[in-house]
């Protein structure tokens, strides 16, 4: 790709140093730019900027948050004593949206993967623990992948908790609801024969 | 989508707002911007702004440009006598890359389209006829998209252009090379019959 201006290939490597944007789409987008408002640019890099500056992580819950804690640890209407770990932020987001749940959350920042070199000391695991230690916390659920990485955080978590007195459970697994069993990989289709719960008329 | 954080829901949106970016996509990118030091954020956004409060049209051909003329107009080793029409910058941008052509260009700011009200009076023709009239111009030629608005504004140009006594040609249009006969559409493959060329062999 030729460009006839140093300002405009430069704006494109920087969209194309974001993932998932290569040099076309990263053209586009300086295109559009160009052809809104220059305050349409400066507004949409200085909402960037003052997110990349101003963001802080809650101290109760490793959310991100506007304030020292998070919206949800602050809501008197939740329940404080239930506990959702998750792995990262967009994961919470997800259970939020469920509407499902009306707990607090633990974001654990990652999950154990010595392939990746992350060890429990990488993660918001000590945190956890004085949480459930303030003696509050009736219920830790576990919301974390079931990989392998995802079960081996898992037990890590419940051998840390379980001595504290809390329950540690952990979100069903099983088919989807709404999927195909025909298309339901075998190990899932497996556990979920073992792991079948009586059925409840209502 | 619940945001955690009024920024981060700012910063969402500012991405969203580009086109082809959704707000997932988005969240995933503001989630990556997170990830890095807070310097990226600052020059990506500083190369955005940059860019949009410094670029301009060249003078001559109304390419953008970071001089008053770009730097294809500024190159003295490029054929003065061929000008090369283009609906934009974006098809400017391709034929460069063909590497095929050594002439100068005019960017015509779009195509002269009716149903969304660009008459020709939206687009860079005057500024075209003006460069035609100063008499060095030896051949047009029309690489606009063989579409019913690209067919018009090539229509219009040629009889605006012609009276001036300049020579005025379009791209050849035909099957792509590489292309599978079977799968070329209908009007190309019976246009590229009709005006079939002699073979010629080295």
């Amino acid at each position: 790709m030729t460009f006839s201006s140093k300002l405009i290939e430069k704006a494109v490597e920087a969209f194309a140093s974001l993932p998932g944007i290569g040099r076309k789409t990263a053209l586009r987008l300086v295109l559009h730019l160009l052809k809104q408002d220059s305050s349409t640019t400066e507004q949409f890099a200085s909402a960037l900027v003052a997110m990349r500056a101003g963001i802080r992580e809650c101290s109760r819950c490793y959310n991100l948050a506007d304030e020292a804690v998070c919206h949800i640890c602050a809501d008197a209407r939740r329940d404080r004593s239930l506990v959702c770990v998750v792995e990262n932020i967009r994961d919470l987001m997800a259970i939020e949206d469920t509407g499902q749940y009306r707990g607090l959350y633990h974001v654990l920042g990652g999950i154990i993967s010595p392939i990746d070199g992350i060890g429990p000391g990488d993660l918001n695991i000590e945190a956890l623990a004085d949480r459930v230690k303030e003696g509050d916390i009736r219920e830790v659920i576990m919301a974390i992948s079931p990989t392998i990485e995802g079960e081996t955080t898992i037990y890590y978590l419940s051998k840390k908790l379980q001595p504290l007195g809390v329950q540690v459970s952990a979100i069903a697994r099983g088919v989807s609801f709404g999927g195909d069993l025909e298309y339901a990989d075998e190990l899932t289709l497996g556990r979920s024969i073992v792991a079948r719960t009586p059925y409840a008329t209502k």
